[in-house]
């Protein structure tokens, strides 16, 4: 059963999947979406699947950008039980996202108003959450006053998602235009900034939701610290860095019906502009590639 | 009668104004838009007034950031004909469009692919355009590629008015979401960025649609030259830097319904990231408050 983010919040509608080209679809055309998130669905794909192997092929072509979707399908590929290892993959995610969210909120200070991106909660890990589980962790420890809230165009997952689970939690925040958050910044309004990553190079490089990067050199001309929280599956040490991942791009025609438009969904971070990499396997800082390669083989 | 910019692109739609008050409704609610078209508009409506005290008051208040509308309400408060005004200021606004669009045109290198953001376009002054006045005489000259054109949320000007200038103009343009630009400029896919401006402080500031600043951040990042192009009726001697322009904030709807929001409308950029202001009296670069002293006095 995937919980249809398209609807949300308007509505909470579920689809049932039977086969893993459905879920497929459901990945494609984003009913499901966020890196952990449609890693675990390919995974209950996968346990849906009488032909293990044309199945991993469809999943993995489904999305680019993301490396956890090819890193829960090769889980599953070989597996006696896949359906077992999607259990477990989505429980062990659930421990890892509630775990570095403990770590990264440890790094507020008190009355922090934190800014985020695109959605980055449980409806984008199937877990707690990495981003949003850090303001959820934050918000428990009392140490969150505020949460700044992107739209996020084209698809507005922040003023859609974002918002809708903040309001659960009862979390104070607001929505902003993507393009506010420079000034917002710039008044001194931002103490933090925290999203989430779609693939995160041996670097430190970051793949993330298009309107990412510039948030990252904003924060950087503003001395405001900026995390990126992420399991380790999104962690990719295949690929060296920023450069080497592919950058999916969706229909122009959700920037604008009619016109010419173009649409990258996703952007890259410099590693340099990263001030921590919050995982579960703990906080990495820089030289990133000394402490992704110890975060890996741990 | 005024275009109303709201219909646009779908239906040319125009209002026709009998008194002060509907002018100061068209302009309050954004049927027109753009600080040297709202200033037109409300000399018009100076124009259409019994009690010229009373509407200069009014029509003032409509919208606080751009210093053109107090400046053409004062021009025409004290003169025999308020109308003779109007249809002054209307024809130099052309002549200024046109004259810093060839100014502009000339700091263009060979195929030049620009990003502009908002609309400054003939809709916005009520002549040829400032920023959208340089693209088009540059597109003349033959030396511009093709045009970015940031969405510009919440209103979507960019997406709606720009593109539909553009469109006309038969200039290539592609429409990307506020938050693309930065990867766009990473990927060396941008030579210029070229903006208008709501208010110029006596020290370069420049106050225009919010995503500006931001723009202007990440252009120097990239070593991209940002231009803002505006009439010198734009530029406000008694303001003497940024933090003194009021900034309007809208209707927290217009970002989201339904949900908190903020919604700035417009954002300052400090001049030290600004390459060269254009204006009908000349070029002007660094240090602006010796140059803007000068274009202001001719």
């Amino acid at each position: 059963m995937v919980l249809d983010q398209r609807a949300l919040p308007e509505a909470e509608r579920w689809i049932r999947c039977e086969t893993p080209e459905q879920v497929a679809e459901c990945i494609r055309t984003l009913a499901v979406r966020g890196a952990p998130a449609i890693g675990l669905a390919a995974a209950y794909g996968m346990a849906l699947a009488p032909d293990r192997e044309a199945a991993a092929e469809l999943l993995r072509s489904t999305r680019p950008t993301a490396v956890n979707l090819a890193w829960a399908v090769d889980q599953c590929r070989g597996a006696p039980d896949p359906l077992d290892v999607a259990r477990r993959l989505h429980r062990e995610q659930h421990d890892a996202d509630r775990r570095l969210a403990e770590l990264g909120a440890e790094l507020f200070g008190e009355g922090t108003r934190a800014l985020t991106h695109c959605n980055a909660g449980a409806l984008a890990t199937g877990g707690f959450g990495t981003a949003g589980g850090m303001l959820r962790a934050a918000w428990e420890n009392g140490r969150l006053a505020e949460v700044w809230v992107d739209e996020t165009r084209p698809l507005l997952q922040g003023a859609r998602l974002t918002a809708w689970e903040l309001r659960q939690a009862g979390i104070p925040h607001r929505v902003v235009a993507d393009s506010a958050a420079g000034s917002l910044m710039a008044q001194g309004r931002v103490d933090r900034v925290v999203v989430g990553a779609d693939r995160i190079a041996a670097n430190g490089d970051v793949a993330n939701k298009v309107g990412t990067y510039p948030l990252a050199v904003l924060a950087d001309r503003h001395g405001i610290p900026f995390y990126v929280a992420a399991p380790v599956s999104t962690i990719d040490p295949a690929t060296p860095d920023g450069s080497a991942i592919p950058i999916e791009e969706r229909d122009p025609g959700e920037v604008l019906t009619g016109g010419d438009a173009y649409n990258p969904a996703f952007d890259v971070t410099p590693a340099e502009l990263v001030t921590a990499i919050i995982t579960e396997a703990g906080v990495l800082t820089p030289p990133y590639d000394e402490a992704i390669a110890r975060a890996v083989a741990a």
